[in-house]
């Protein structure tokens, strides 16, 4: 509490220097550091090569600088994006510099996340097929294994018709993006029915470290429940003691960077 | 029906000029504009890419000035075709200007329904392994998210075999075109018994990201109904909503094409 | 049986003037022409692109001007057979001019085979991970769909336990060569309990493209089957029309050998 | 017995030179052969291209002239791995000469099999999505064909949790280790509950074709089962015919080692 009650001080003069200093705010604010954009333009990348990820789908990290803002590509394929590709965005999913650059549809998805969640720094959407089936479904997604030891406290499901009844099913603004921010409250994952998945971390290196892992252990619950056997999932407990690592995923980053840029 | 009246009219003149005038109908017509021609090659070089066809299937175009006419490559594998073996076929699918190239033997999926279906301008026929469970069984597909929200009215399952008893599986004349066509109806995809499925959409884009989905789609229904629980799928109502933008494939045309150029 | 009886005279005769003339019979023989040895190459690398064979099975052809007489890759991963690896064995399984090169353990496989089925002229011997689901259980396999008609009348499984008690599970003499034979009776294809299959064709063409297809219809009744519903398979009425084509699988080579020359 | 008191009284006798004579002992001891070392590089990048291992897990094989010690490569991605890389390791998992070279964090798994069981020479440690299924469930592992004989004799499943309540997981210390040795027991691999599986064989290519067959056939029978009928599996008595050859997987190590240095 007394952390977040920090955090929104932090936003709240962030945004008033906004207002009244052109250098911090608007249109010229000085540009993320070129090794964000480059790693995430390399998360682009990778998260296509692992099929987290095909034509659609995002991957966007706050701004290291400015907390109430994040960098997300235009619109386009991820396998697709590069630097020049990548925009500002603030609270609102407003462009900062757009410079003709149409935005995603569904950003929306990023900008409410980051505004709930300070401890977010990186989130992906995503459609894998592997995760769709428990979206639809009652059976609930579990941690199979401790690479994926970070959804052991649950994945809730996001139902955009329980929240806003009939609608073309994509979260197309505030309001939708507000419910899912909602559903997700302090999980790591949330299922989308009918949709796919989002799933957020403290760095892009662990948000595309647990997007790659959530997609294997969906596949392995599936194959583990057509077994018809009795199963158990990694403990609540062992992944708290699991998930104490910050560069979790740093093994498996290195190895990806140089498989994308060969 | 005005509009198929119109169309019926239109058709009509075309057909009655293609009597009257060498120039317009006949062996020497203008040949299709190469960007078309264009697109169909690149559509055969995705599907193959994306393993919606092997070695067999196929993929058509409604030839843009003669909507009586339509696009399609000799009989060859998808994967090789070229500009130079995209065929003109006529309603009675019969090449305009064969010169010696050889026609696929179920050319008359492509004309029947070209012929009954003045809203398609694409149609894809496939094997795709993930649709043959669902046209062998009595499980139906369903769209079980909103990239195959073109499937929430349902899809038919055309039997040969109630249409014309026992044959050699294929849609190999134009008797048999049209049971398939009455069995699609106003469908955007059928099913066939023990063979595959035909696909149809208003642009070469469209028909390939259909395609393309259905598949990733059947899949995804496979793994969902494995894990033995209740499910749910697109609403019609949802999926009308969700299928306004006539470009809807767009972004993944972009990156296909990009792909298969490499 | 006339039609056997003149390919048992035709054997003998052929088995005679090996006796009686070195130009026909024995270690100088005229080898087999370039353009069959090409195929069988080309045969091997094909099943290995498409994960028929990965470092184990083989795949061989019966010698064009000697029934009695077959062309096999001597012991060596599929993917790496060249022309010089060729072998050409007889009917005791035995090479005739090895000069040092090994054979497989199990080529009574195919000297067994090609024996007792003179309509065979090519034979694939595989471990292809779709079939052992349908060697190991009590579940038939059928043909889901008519690119695999050929299996439309089904496929016996041979338990070498039952034909000759414990054993290492390899084909390795001619008494087991013999009874796999005789399993396979008059089929196109045998499942092998804990081991694998055999598929058989009259040419090297037909028998990959049985094999590769043989294997995605496994892959098909297995999803087919997961969904839990009712299904059918094609009618052996409708294969038999269906298998007419002696070049049943040509586009496919056509493509297949244009992937592997690449 | 026999063998294992010899084998005690070769370790102490190296130990105790190790004690007494730098020449022998130490840190400048002689390194393990260069092409060891080069078939242990091999194998880290066959592993990773057959998609046993990812960006984690590890082979190891024990030094040959040094039977208390092992080489493993330093804590990195298998499929970057050089021989720069290979680091060699005492049985209380300290390197000899680390050279500021990470250690992997669970590398005593491979201290403490190597100290229980003499008859080992390579293993191999991983997280192969088609093991989880049957690490975190009731249903054993079984031998569904030949090219997995060797764990016709079961697959026994450390649980962590019941040798030490709650933890991380990770097999990070001696204790651990020695626990997982002797669920191990005398068998050729164990599954790691929530974890992931140890495969254990006398040489770098027996380890790394088990490993890689150890996962075909955990795919296949989890199809198997799917199907939802009986099967059997090897019989421990075939499976001991089936496994004298101590080169068992030289074909498959000679086409994978050409595959990888493409």
């Amino acid at each position: 509490m007394a952390e977040q009650r920090t955090f929104a001080a932090a936003l709240a003069v962030v945004m008033a220097l906004s207002v009244l200093s052109p250098a911090v705010s608007g249109r010229q604010a000085p540009s993320a550091p070129d090794d964000v954009i480059a790693d995430l333009v390399v998360a682009n990348h990778i998260l296509a090569m692992e099929n987290v990820l095909d034509a659609m789908g995002h991957v966007s990290v706050r701004h290291p600088s400015r907390p109430d803002r994040f960098l997300l590509a235009r619109s386009m394929p991820p396998e697709l994006v590069t630097a020049a590709d990548i925009l500002e965005l603030d609270f609102d999913a407003n462009p900062i510099d757009a410079r003709g650059r149409t935005s995603y549809l569904e950003r929306f998805i990023h900008s409410e996340i980051y505004r709930a969640r300070r401890d977010v720094n990186a989130i992906v959407h995503c459609h894998a097929p592997s995760l769709i089936p428990f979206a639809d479904s009652d059976v609930p997604l579990r941690a199979m294994y401790h690479m994926a030891a970070f959804i052991a406290d649950g994945v809730p499901v996001f139902d955009i018709r329980q929240a806003a009844g009939i609608t073309d099913l994509l979260v197309r603004d505030a309001k939708l993006g507000k419910a899912l921010a909602a559903s997700l409250g302090n999980k790591s994952a949330a299922l989308m029915r009918h949709h796919g998945a989002v799933v957020v971390a403290t760095s892009i290196p662990n948000v595309v470290g647990r997007s790659v892992y959530l997609d294997v252990n969906a596949r392995v619950q599936i194959q583990t429940m057509s077994l018809g056997g009795k199963f158990t999932s990694v403990d609540p407990a062992e992944a708290k003691l699991r998930m104490t690592d910050p560069n979790e995923y740093a093994r498996a980053w290195e190895l990806w960077k140089r498989k994308v840029s060969r």
